[in-house]
């Protein structure tokens, strides 16, 4: 029997999210895999993309976990569990060349950029995007590998010594996994969070928290802000001390105003920082340094997408995970 | 004879600078050294502060070479000509006991911050931040070695590999500084400039220049900010690559915005750089590395100094020096 023409998905137009299923099936081009998503999570920069941060029509989604069902010249990749990465670059600038097809000026991005997302039955990605996920792995534990690894990301930027004191601002779903990954370098960590549940998930992992009011100020010598709001890199600046680094793990709707007689005179680094490195995310995962579960809000089938990004929205909420097989 | 019970020298108030024969001579208390300026230097942040950047009433003035009149207990300093860290910390804070000093909450600031500058007769700094001046090392070039300092704190906080491309943004007092500092590490240099003055002393020195109009974008692995205008900043940022390193040189008076949808999606790190080390900045003046002397702009007394301030403010004007010897 062949398989419908069409398949269903969400679909992302003027903010707005709704199911479609006329959506055409991917077809993957030679050196790119087709995918079926097994579970896909919805993560902050979706959730920016249907308040207008940026544009993008189209299916949207980025984290998955799935399963290759196509992947001509890459034969052992079919049937296998696989996760990805989910920029795709031209393989050809200096950039690509350079190892950073995540900055090639040509690229594509899952579900942000020039590709269809995973909230949906099918995607196509690079071949050489998708990596294996170990047998035992369940869904629910790899769909966290690309949240993840943008976490990592942070160490893979800047040296977090073992002496540090590190302020991590905000502990939604990406400071959730930055500050289970910073506790394990052994830095003294703590973590300015304002909502109940945050602060119970942190405690749970051994995570200092104190309240945004109760942050000492100049202290920190490192600062990661992931809270996405301005407040948020406000108060990073005021807790950073003289020659501190700050990273930056979010993007704003508005350009955050950069007073310099403040960062300048005090020498203040900012490092900005987005994706990360999937090997390691998916080491961690697998040896069970990371237990990403307690951070799954509510699974939800594709059908009820729409509600999936309500969910996703309210405040203080953590990961909601979507099964386009249900 | 005893010497007048006081002094003449620059006086900043409310933006305007006037000549004072009436200023106390300063006393050093314990610890500190009496120094009698030789020559001084007008800098970018003097004449932010006429502009009213900040808040300072006083003799202004950082950059200077003197004799030391009176140093109890460091007797070997006497009659010895020096230049000055201008940033006194309090020594006992943790800032200051890990080699902060600059960075000291309670630090003074030397013609900036709750300490008489140096467009004066005499100066007072503790004897431990005097570094003894070579014989033969001219005044005129010696009184270069606090921006020097500046300038070289760009390669004391980012590594710049021979590889590179740098892209220097300003070349005025300090960007020529600067430029000639990163000539020297062997990397692809170019800088932004725009006054014939400027282009001709860089070219000078072998540095290939360009109109800002002129710069490729998303191009250079680093590039300094010393311009001091937001125009310069927005063109750092347009003329780094993604993963690239902005150092910014400069405070502007009001604050830059940063567009987060820029920097953290192309990862740019941004390293904000102020005061440096005077070991090396003398040592490449001493060895020649380094020649300042075509920076010079005009050297006059000390009773023409608010004459001094106007030149040194005009477009593409270099180092006006101020003698208060004469």
């Amino acid at each position: 029997m062949e398989p419908r023409p069409t398949m269903r998905g969400l679909w992302l137009e003027g903010g707005k999210v709704r199911l479609r299923d006329d959506l055409p099936r991917p077809a993957p081009p030679p050196g790119e895999a087709l995918v079926r998503v097994r579970l896909a999570g919805i993560c902050g920069t979706d959730l920016a993309m249907t308040r207008g941060y940026f544009d993008y029509t189209g299916v949207p989604g980025h984290e998955f976990v799935g399963e290759v069902e196509r992947a001509d010249g890459h034969d052992g990749l079919v049937g296998r569990r696989v996760v990805g990465e989910i920029n795709a670059g031209c393989g050809r600038c200096e950039l690509c060349a350079a190892g950073m097809p995540g900055h090639c000026g040509q690229r594509t991005v899952l579900g942000i950029q020039g590709r269809p997302g995973a909230l949906a039955e099918q995607l196509v990605l690079p071949a050489a995007s998708l990596h294996p996920v170990p047998d035992g792995l369940p869904d629910e534990v790899a769909v966290f590998v690309e949240p993840l690894a943008a976490a990592l990301q942070i160490q893979q930027q800047v040296a977090v010594r073992p002496t540090d004191r590190v302020l991590l601002v905000g502990a939604g779903r990406l400071g959730q996994l930055a500050a289970r990954t910073l506790a394990l370098g052994g830095c003294r960590l703590q973590a300015a969070a304002r909502h109940a549940r945050q602060w119970e998930r942190l405690r749970r992992v051994g995570v200092e928290v104190v309240y945004p009011e109760q942050v000492e100020r100049r202290r920190f010598d490192l600062v990661v802000e992931a809270s996405g709001s301005p407040s948020g890199f406000a108060l990073a600046l005021e807790a950073v001390r003289p020659r501190g680094t700050i990273v930056l793990k979010s993007t704003y709707a508005e350009p955050l105003p950069l007073e310099t007689g403040r960062v300048v005179v005090d020498e203040i680094t900012i490092v900005c920082s987005r994706c990360g490195p999937f090997a390691p995310a998916l080491r961690m995962l697998q040896t069970g340094l990371i237990d990403p579960r307690p951070l799954i809000e509510k699974r939800l089938p594709l059908s009820e997408g729409p509600r999936a990004f309500e969910l996703a929205a309210a405040p203080g909420a953590f990961k909601v995970l979507v099964d386009p097989r249900a």
